[in-house]
């Protein structure tokens, strides 16, 4: 009789947007088994955390895990969070700025550093070091936790922090399949990987059906990547 | 008139401990305002939270919040959090091995990270850019997150996370005064800036009231330290 086949495992990041469910399917043909992680920290709308479960379901992940984060959201400081701040639209004075050095007002304090903390937590509790997150530094290059130079601080970080700095122990890798491709790139990557986009919101207002404003600066992103690469927009919109 | 004088502010992650109970005194005679960062992450005693609910007031700490890490907890993996596994004693096969090198049974995955990732994301929040923590790499050698390489990778990791990251922002900088301070060296730092030792739980197993055992590793680090330094023990035990 042969061995059962160990199959490579890897935890993914998974918001329901655009980016991340690429990165799941990227994950899956690349032949790992997957733990998706998904976080609730305050956001305005739910129906994101909806579309990274039926993502999750429909990739046959082995766990899905919902951390909640709201005490991140009650910390305040983005327009994501906090209901005090406008969320930027087209032709507001907070418009995003993809020429600017300036952080977009839709930036959350240490997003993304809180978010692989909690993951490096859990592939030491499953004994994995393969971690995937859906980071992009063309489109979000005001957010500085979206760059490669975070992603290889961190990694170095985690590799001290865990199990990781003693001997015999495999070093922690984040696989950042996107983080040099244009929303376009992204959108045509998942489409030849059978991605349904239909399933995902990116909106940063969306209502609770998962419908898109089509106004705020993530919505402007992703309809532009779709008309771009000549695919039907499939996102529902308002 | 004079202007007001604008005090310098930091974090200082407080456990109800005593070693950040020694940091909290620390940071306030080097004359910064503080802000008092503590985690619930499901301990099994809250008496340490108490605790640093007590001394945050007690020295007039600017505000003080308790952040819900019960995710991190329901993770599981560490003797501190999980139920199922025994707080190592002594005699007990899980003994804590200063001399060597594997990780003990009560390391929280990736704790230290993902605290001072709160602490990053609420500095942010709070514009300020000093932190403190009370790790410390002589009594706590098993854990990789207490460790000097550690602090300066997270440090680096921080700065390109965030606002630090462009330019006209001000580097994080993580204070650590007990990281090559013996147990006894910090009681007698704490002596000397009037700490009330008392007030703090340090026992892995502290009932309600704050009362030790006397028996887990960190009560008799705490114990063999008074003896050691000559001053008497104020803990309370069972």
């Amino acid at each position: 009789m042969s061995k059962p086949v160990v199959k490579k495992r890897a935890i993914v990041l998974l918001s329901g947007g655009l980016d991340s469910a690429t990165v799941l399917a990227d994950a899956i043909d690349q032949g790992y088994g997957v733990y998706a992680l998904s976080f609730d920290y305050g956001q305005r709308h739910c129906s994101e955390l909806n579309a990274a479960q039926s993502l999750a379901q429909a990739a046959g992940a082995i766990e899905h895990r919902v951390i909640d984060l709201s005490a991140l959201g009650a910390l305040g400081g983005s327009a994501l969070t906090d209901v005090a701040i406008d969320v930027p639209c087209v032709g507001s004075s907070a418009d995003f700025d993809q020429e600017s050095d300036t952080i977009p007002i839709t930036y959350v304090p240490a997003r993304n550093t809180v978010f692989l903390s909690y993951a490096v937590a859990w592939a030491e509790v499953l004994d994995l070091t393969d971690v995937f997150i859906g980071v992009n530094a063309v489109d979000y290059s005001g957010y500085p936790d979206c760059r490669q130079e975070f992603i290889e601080a961190f990694v170095n970080m985690a590799n001290l922090a865990t199990k990781a700095a003693t001997e015999g122990h495999q070093a922690f890798s984040l696989h950042t399949p996107l983080i040099d491709m244009s929303k376009a790139e992204i959108i045509q990557h998942g489409h030849q990987l059978g991605v349904d986009y239909s399933q995902t919101v990116s909106c940063y207002q969306a209502d609770a059906q998962g419908h898109a404003c089509g106004k705020c600066d993530s919505c402007r992103l992703r309809s532009a990547g779709f008309l771009a690469v000549g695919i039907p927009d499939p996102t529902l919109y308002c």
